[in-house]
């Protein structure tokens, strides 16, 4: 029969948003992949306000500190509640300093998906990037200008946002293919000029590390590994994009060149040097749910076994197949650590929110090996203090940290610490180590906060962990 | 953090059943890709069977002749209702004999997501065949020994039953990938002998025609194709595996050739022959719903462009992106078709159920030329009628039928009717091709039915389109 033309293609972002009839009041999403690259939550809720939306609830898988210029658009009411898995730069700052009248809602990536499908965090209208799509929504982001990769956080928010709209560089003849996001989870189309600047989505945060500390911390971390009793034929492994947790994976490859030990799967973000490993047969697949720069995102163009994997697939508590929990190893950051192993990565020492929970501890309690690497002071401030001032992940589900001073295992991991102990790796208590800090940076002068909260630390199960409140100038 | 082991591996199907809490009255599903070749379901239900259930409501997206033992497990009351896309064999001749105390709703593939996403078919429990699958339960059938290919209708089950078994033949290393269905949809998974023939996965109904009438009406076919303002570059089709369907492919791929032309998609089930024009450059992509023969389901492992698609994405008038919809040219088949272009694809001549609803009314109204082949008469039966005993896909989706005695184009449809004309294509009236048929079969003698229901013909918006009634000895 003869029918309609069934283009999704809108003119403009206003047009979809019409479309969309999104209204005062409403959730709206967007993922992170473009990282502090990211071009459109800005150009997006610029255009939200222009039109004269208020009272918006932001719904970022993350946000970075190039959404800065958010600032302003909660100052005039246009947002009025975030929900995100980090804060940084001026808009955390800010926060962190009493902007908002809701406090922000700071997830784990795991924890986000269980919030969607749980019903407290109804997504209305879904703005996601993907460079290259059709005029049905078929849509990916392993080639185009602002290729980002696996649009891993994106498909959660395509399958259940009422209204989903594609912002895209290029269009593409129907079918496009492979779909990341397809057409059954698509209600417009829009193309705009760039969704993000290339040269800082795949940012600083994924250099290979010069730095001798990091390189040292990097080297006893693979020895751990090594001595874990995880170290085997077929072991995981997620490794995260910090400085020392990159040369971990460097250290840990001559490892298994010499022991002839393959790793089944490495998980989570993915980075370049992941790629070169899974290139070279050390590790047969990667399970990424987000690209952390260009030679990932193409390598997921090209590498049949580097499978793009969905947040709910990654890390979510309540999804029926979770990755994390199968994971060996995990090797995690922290902006501080204290004595019980909790581990904060949201606040930095002067409580400003200045991180992200991302899949800290989604990671942390899935993986039978939670390895947290960290110089055991950074200048004249302790990583390993008493309490920590904000705690994201906690301290059950922590094994072993490494630091450039000693190495503590979790007193519940007798185990762990036998068979470092039996491969000639030397251990210190925890509470001796947090000592040593102390001695370097002396005892540091507590933080003054008023009793407002600026921010809920949801746990991935959806129950308030922490709260972060507002600091007093 | 130490964690539990994650297998989600049951020893038998009995212990699958018990994991998954199913209890009287529920709800379980199955997939059709095995077609004639299927052991799943007789398998299944007379596990059921032996372990007590009863009162049981099966939803398989189709059911053919090999399912014949299931009238046992109705007669003892394991199953009391049925949906289903089709009907074959002596278990359709015994439903329309009166079998069943509730009627069997009988639903497009397109229908059946919609009726589960309306709600009215809740599955409880999902029994999903795929020869390969992990621990994890990632799964696909692109390889085994049942390899059946696409798996789009067992996509939407276990995007949402309750409980997902998978019943696989072989256990490779996790994570298996791809994953047609994804380990985040998956709750058990059983390791069975054998789950369905190969011989008879890919059967006799995906041959190619020696047949000089079918060849004569495949002519004829490609002829209207070509002259019907439809044939041009970059234009889709869906052909089905009728014998007609199939030639009318081949004939096609000559014209193609000659004008240079090159089709941007193939839809719907995929046969060999479609995969060898895709081979040939002459379709550019398939999207494959369900694959025809062992040809197709091999090439959607190796062909980048052979693309697995789910039912929802396939055919489902409630989706937000259906494929139907974009499709230019559809081959049909036909039991019976009356004069208002009414086609029955599910009772024979003799108003018994023999055959399956399919994707022919999706398909039907989202193409914008539906071609209905069918030769006038089949041995003293009418093909053409001047009404068909039952309706499935309304005339007002039918824009052209071509029988081996003439060409008939829907009086709506002018637009064909000229197109055909200026390109010396005859066509006639349908009311004096229905004349002709009736001269050479004379009119048949009424049907006898009871005033009893065995069959509620549901539109793909879940409607009732027509009822089918028991008959009379």
């Amino acid at each position: 029969m003869m029918n309609k033309q069934n283009t999704k293609l809108r003119s403009d972002l206003k047009e979809a948003i019409i479309a969309s009839k999104l209204k005062n009041g409403d959730t709206i999403s967007f993922h992170h992949a473009f990282r502090s690259g990211d071009l459109i939550i800005n150009n997006v809720i610029a255009t939200i306000a222009e039109m004269g939306f208020k009272n918006i609830t932001l719904a970022s898988s993350s946000l970075t500190d190039c959404h800065a210029p958010l600032v302003e658009y909660i100052q005039a009411g246009v947002i009025t509640k975030i929900y995100t898995s980090g804060l940084r730069g001026r808009l955390a700052d800010e926060i962190s300093q009493g902007l908002m009248i809701n406090p922000v809602e700071i997830h784990s990536h795991g924890g986000r998906v269980h919030l969607i499908q749980s019903g407290e965090l109804k997504i209305d209208v879904a703005f996601l990037g993907a460079p290259i799509v059709d005029m049905f929504g078929n849509a990916n982001a392993i080639s185009g200008r602002s290729l980002c990769g696996s649009l891993g956080y994106a498909k959660i928010d395509a399958a259940y946002a009422k209204y989903t709209i594609i912002l895209a560089e290029e269009l593409v003849d129907y079918p496009n293919s492979p779909a990341s996001i397809a057409q059954d989870c698509v209600d417009s189309v829009v193309l705009v000029d760039q969704l993000g600047d290339p040269s800082k989505i795949g940012g600083g945060a994924t250099r290979m590390t010069t730095n001798p500390r990091e390189l040292l911390i990097a080297k006893k971390t693979a020895d751990v590994i090594e001595h874990s009793g995880y170290f085997h034929d077929g072991f995981s492994l997620q490794t995260g994009s910090g400085g020392a947790s990159l040369a971990v994976t460097q250290f840990l490859e001559s490892k298994m060149v010499k022991k002839n030990i393959t790793a089944s799967f490495g998980l989570g973000g993915i980075t370049a040097k992941m790629v070169e490993l899974h290139e070279k047969g050390l590790i047969k697949k990667l399970l990424d749910v987000q690209s952390f720069d260009a030679t990932a995102a193409k390598s997921l163009a090209c590498n049949k076994d580097h499978i793009e994997i969905s947040a709910n697939q990654y890390a979510n508590p309540s999804s029926k197949g979770a990755s994390v929990d199968l994971l060996d190893v995990v090797i995690l950051s922290a902006l501080e650590i204290d004595t019980k192993f909790n581990v904060n990565v949201i606040t930095g020492s002067d409580g400003i929110i200045r991180g992200a929970s991302g899949g800290h501890c989604d990671a942390a309690v899935g993986a039978k090996l939670a390895i947290v690497v960290a110089p055991l002071v950074r200048g004249r401030i302790p990583t390993l203090v008493p309490k920590v001032l904000n705690c994201v992940t906690m301290g059950s589900s922590i094994d072993v940290l490494v630091t450039d001073h000693g190495i503590a295992v979790n007193p519940a991991r007798q185990d762990i610490k036998e068979h470092l102990e039996a491969n000639g790796i030397a251990t210190m208590t925890i509470e001796a180590l947090q000592q040593r800090a102390e001695l370097i940076t002396g005892s540091p002068s507590p933080i003054k906060y008023t009793d407002r909260i600026v921010a809920n630390i949801r746990y991935r199960d959806g129950s308030i962990l922490d709260y972060i409140y507002q600091v007093t100038n």
